[in-house]
């Protein structure tokens, strides 16, 4: 057993290194920055990170996630951060590198796997496994330590954006597999592993109307039955490495700052031992969305005290807000300290103290290899529901014409979850965080570098007969009202014996989107003017086998009634 | 002071009493019977009586409520049926008679106030008060001695259909409007007062998706703060005599067989020594609804064991599948002699035993007076609530021509709640219960007896000056998509100066009511095709002062926009 691996040694080296430790140092092992914090105009600014990490940092913000680094350069990043951490702060402490991988490690080029709801759908958690063991290799290759994933939370409200994420409506399936895609995550030994992260204690997914942030109106009864199930079930049976904060009110309080809720109920009850991290802004939103807090120092006592170890993503309230608190004896030194020694304690389980850096020049032996894309596949198929089946599924080689028509039947980026890398880097070209790569580059340059996604359209015409012809119309967008394209795919509806009508969503968090985080809706229709678009389609009278590429669930009775066949795709990914 | 009104020695004849009691004569007390149980043809049945009663009986439901009786017809029936009570049966323990009263008495000619609702934002209880005062008289003039409300239930899904029967929102002001309502309905003495009912104990409101008896998700703060409240006001400061449960489970839990919410909780935490009476088919709900019983003994005694005292509107469970239960040994004789005493000290309490009578010939001092006309008027008056106002109301005297439109511009019924006799009627015509006199009756003939109701249009008739011409035209119904109507009243209001548009809601428990208990919506548009057709009538560019009619808030932005002016009426009763 190697010295870090062993609880009592780590648990010894950590309060040794706490002994020696500043206040300024114990501060900057639970803070964190973006990566884009430590950048000018998407380059490392050395000045910055001088300035920024002097005493030590405790994590790294999406260092792949939030740059448009290809793994390669990510990795020489991270090995650069590291080793001004390691060679150039007083007590040499590396950082953890977090990372997003909902369905895939959320970096350029990186594996993007089916989105779990519809993973959920296979029945099979090693199929969970098996994706994150991708996901693992991939993060762990370009310097990633801790994925903030699985959604463990149990999908009660369709009309909540981020359904897609989550496994599920079933607390027993959902804790299953978050069980499966944790053990990959986290492999056998964390010194090889990446953290997973448990989210979100608890209770978000039934905020008040399907509402992101709502309130969440949950008893006693309902709390212990669904929505602590999967993290009691990934606490006791995947030894969870960590767990992040729900934004909402929980009956009234605040999950952010309830001691009560993520001390008492998450280590006392449950039992849990690692470390806690704030969901991203989770702290401020104690003081500027819940209204709690006065202040920003009393808004991070309520967090500290609460529970929360580490502040995500960039360091506002655990910076000098908190340093003014213990200034003034609003919260006492020993509540931080104990935040730096659970994170401290997994810096030695990952290893880190041992070997900061990755071998910068064999991350492509686990980028995009066949393995991997024949796992997209395999999990991509087993994903799909046929929903509907009048007998026009499979589709006869003898089929003269085809026609793939409609908004996903030939856009590979929605075929990927809110929390793909395409998704992000949308979200990231939207918002432009300042001095970020994001800011100066082409999305034409970036689309080159993603992941490469096969269509409906492209699989289609891959695997049809020499005699079929496929025709392709577009006919409408998601969610824009346009309907100038009705004629033209109504055209091509005529011209065909066979129609595939690929209607759905896109996910993500910027306006365009239909699904995805802060995408919440408030009813269950076809987006847009999808609904009448195929009804233009449908009343051809031509077979008509509808494919749903979607995020939650439709209510669908009128195609029920009318299409010939209905099979429900969800987000397949990159060989959906 | 009266025997009657010791508890002591209430107390001492109860259990006196209860020594004499033979099993059959004890399950009799702790049920019910419709009026109709007893009628033959809309006629009282000496046969029906004589093998329904003859071990006495707890309660009589809805003996004007539920039958074409007018008031000194129902004075002579509950007479008829407290004669043979106390004359043929062994103990001659009278029975209590209850009614519904949410916003004016339940009866054929009761005066009908606003809706509750709309009362509770006058923010006078007193005037709540006030309009009990005239319901505890009329409905202890007919023999009445326990009225169906108040409901305490605090509103916060506004899709739910029974909003309109609730004093809003704010658990405040509920619990002042609660009070008061009771102390009027109530009296200073039971003697003279009409017992009052806290309905629904406790959290019916947040039923999901404001579905009427969906499963309520509610912690234990929020259940202390928002819904226990006004219960917890009721009891400490009104001394309420008796509770009806809710219907829904509540955080898993089945209120009617939940003796941790309908014992622990309302008898040992917050000190209520009242009747608790099951909700209309409650016991049933959790055998045939909530599934929680595999069997009707089963259900009776989970009912019996959470602490429900009697079984309303009929006697089904309390019967002969308690008497098997019993039989069986699966529940103690304790049990039932405890609702027994529960429901005989009532009864003592109320002055049965002294006078188990109703003058029949003074009736008619005590409905459709000239003060109760004024305080409808009045309520009517202080609980509309001008939304809007660009400074066309008041209309000017010189307008020359008016035109009145809308569906509820000139139709009383519209302008009552769904517990108004008027509705209830409605639906007892609908569904007919065999043997009623509903089923041979004219509604023409009923009509002609309920109470007068002052229509907008009437009113507006009496009160324009002799130079104004007052046009009218329906347009459209409330819910029927009818639109063939829009044409005349179109032309009505191009010909007026102003127009005065009267939309909303019907309530009542029939497919054609938009509002009331059973219709739920799943959004907050004006119902129909109201919508529509009031843009037809904003189109002309004629001055327009909206008035809504309704009974849960609607979502009408673009009514905001484009109308000069609009009060919101709620249901304003027979003076609105």
């Amino acid at each position: 057993m190697s010295i870090s691996a062993s609880p009592r040694s780590a648990s010894k080296r950590v309060s040794d290194l706490l002994g020696q430790m500043t206040l300024d140092e114990k501060l900057a092992q639970i803070s964190s920055y973006f990566i884009y914090d430590l950048q000018t105009k998407g380059q490392l600014d050395q000045s910055k990170i001088e300035e920024k990490l002097r005493d030590g940092v405790g994590q790294i913000t999406r260092l792949a996630g939030a740059s448009t680094l290809d793994p390669q350069s990510a990795a020489k990043t991270a090995n650069s951060i590291q080793r001004f951490l390691v060679e150039r702060t007083r007590l040499g402490i590396p950082a953890i590198v977090h990372e997003e991988c909902c369905s895939g490690a959320m970096v350029l080029g990186g594996s993007t796997y089916p989105e779990v709801l519809g993973l959920a759908g296979t029945f099979q958690p090693e199929l969970a496994e098996q994706m994150t063991t991708v996901i693992r290799k991939q993060l762990r290759a370009i310097g990633a330590h801790q994925g903030l994933a699985p959604v463990l939370d149990v999908a009660r409200d369709p009309r909540w954006g981020r359904i897609e994420e989550t496994f599920g409506e079933d607390p027993t399936l959902v804790s299953h597999f978050g069980v499966a895609y944790i053990r990959g995550l986290q492999g056998h030994d964390l010194t090889e592993g990446v953290m997973a992260t448990g989210k979100h204690f608890v209770g978000h997914s039934l905020s008040q109307g399907g509402l992101n942030c709502g309130p969440v109106h949950v008893g006693l009864h309902e709390l212990w039955d669904v929505y602590l199930a999967p993290f009691q079930a990934a606490i006791r049976d995947a030894n969870l490495a960590s767990i992040m904060n729900a934004y909402p009110e929980l009956d009234g309080e605040v999950v952010a700052a309830s001691r009560r809720i993520l001390t008492d109920l998450l280590r006392g009850t449950l039992g849990f031992d690692g470390l806690v991290v704030s969901d991203y802004e989770a702290i401020n939103m104690i003081h500027d969305f819940h209204r709690m807090a006065p202040d920003k120092p009393t808004a991070a006592c309520l967090a500290l005290n609460a529970g929360i170890d580490v502040e995500l993503p960039t360091t506002v309230y655990y910076g000098q807000p908190l340093q003014a608190a213990l200034e003034s004896g609003e919260i006492s030194l020993e509540l931080v300290d104990v935040a730096v020694c659970r994170h401290l304690q997994k810096k030695f389980e990952l290893g880190l103290f041992e070997n900061p850096y990755v071998d910068e020049d064999r991350i492509y032996e686990v980028y995009e290899t066949a393995e991997q894309r024949s796992l997209a596949r395999e999990l991509a198929r087993k994903s799909m529901v046929l929903l509907k089946n009048d007998g026009l599924l499979p589709l006869k080689k003898s089929v003269k014409t085809l026609a793939v028509i409609g908004p996903n039947a030939h856009d590979g980026r929605n075929q990927l979850g809110d929390y793909s890398y395409a998704a992000m880097a949308s979200l990231m070209q939207f918002t432009k965080p300042e001095n970020s790569s994001f800011v100066e580059i082409d999305s034409a340059v970036l689309a080159e570098h993603e992941i490469k996604v096969v269509t409906t359209l492209a699989a289609i015409r891959e695997v049809v007969s020499t005699n079929t012809k496929v025709l392709y119309a577009k006919g409408c967008d998601n969610l824009d009202s346009d309907r100038s394209g009705f004629d033209e795919a109504l055209k091509t509806a005529e011209q065909a014996d066979v129609v595939v009508l690929v209607l759905g969503d896109r996910s993500g968090m910027i306006p365009s989107c239909t699904t995805g985080e802060t995408r919440d809706s408030v009813d269950l229709r076809l987006p847009g003017v999808q609904e009448e678009f195929a009804k233009v389609i449908l009343a051809t009278g031509k077979p008509v086998a509808v494919v749903l590429v979607n995020g939650r669930p439709f209510a669908i009775p009128w195609l029920d009634e009318s299409a010939n066949a209905i099979l429900e795709a969800w987000l397949p990914g990159e060989e959906g």
